[in-house]
């Protein structure tokens, strides 16, 4: 089964999404990722989206779901890197990943969470 | 066709192989990695390869590749994750990855690259 690889960068693990999710491995990423927080004590989850050229709202409701799953365990989530045509169609369907904070890349998204840990008010949606 | 997406890392890029390459994916990352190292100005290059249940002589030589051309433009590269049961295969193939060097993850592999920002010295293979 095909399993998307979850790396450790400091304090955040790193996920890059290249292929289009099936169910299965959207629910092991899940698993993989709520386990991997608790293993590793990380405190931001970036996700790299700049693979994908369409984000439906099955990929929308996983992002949602990881950004969820990250808060309970005490983890901020950010999705870095989306395609510009990607942000414009998600906003033409009224998908605005509500829940779901956002960064231009790895580096802004980063920033996001080192902002995070030093305790300034980020907005929560 | 398929395009593995390229992260910057602070002065490095970062590449995750997560499904089996195909001869025009192989020869669109080499392009898009040296054109990204241009660019950039980055030195160092890590590739993940801890999704890849198999690698052989055709990724080898890809990887091999890859770290040749980076090494003309001045950046370093290191292989990063790869599990045990690919290194034992690699090893009864005769496959040593001769010119490439391994670390056992990112964050090891960060460290070498940092190592050899600073001008300690690095064996060369």
């Amino acid at each position: 089964m095909y399993r998307i690889p979850i790396l450790q960068m400091g304090s955040a693990l790193l996920v890059t999404i290249q292929v289009d999710m099936e169910d299965q491995t959207a629910v092991q990423l899940q698993d993989d990722l709520a386990t991997r927080i608790e293993t590793s004590g990380a405190t931001g989850v970036l996700i790299d989206i700049s693979a994908l050229e369409i984000v439906d709202s099955f990929v929308g409701r996983m992002l949602a779901s990881i950004s969820g799953i990250a808060r309970v365990l005490d983890a901020t989530t950010v999705v870095v890197g989306m395609q510009p045509a990607v942000a414009i169609t998600l906003v033409e369907l009224g998908l605005s990943l509500q829940g779901v904070k956002t960064a231009l890349n790895v580096k802004r998204g980063m920033l996001l969470l080192e902002q995070g840990q030093h305790g300034e008010s980020l907005e929560r949606d």
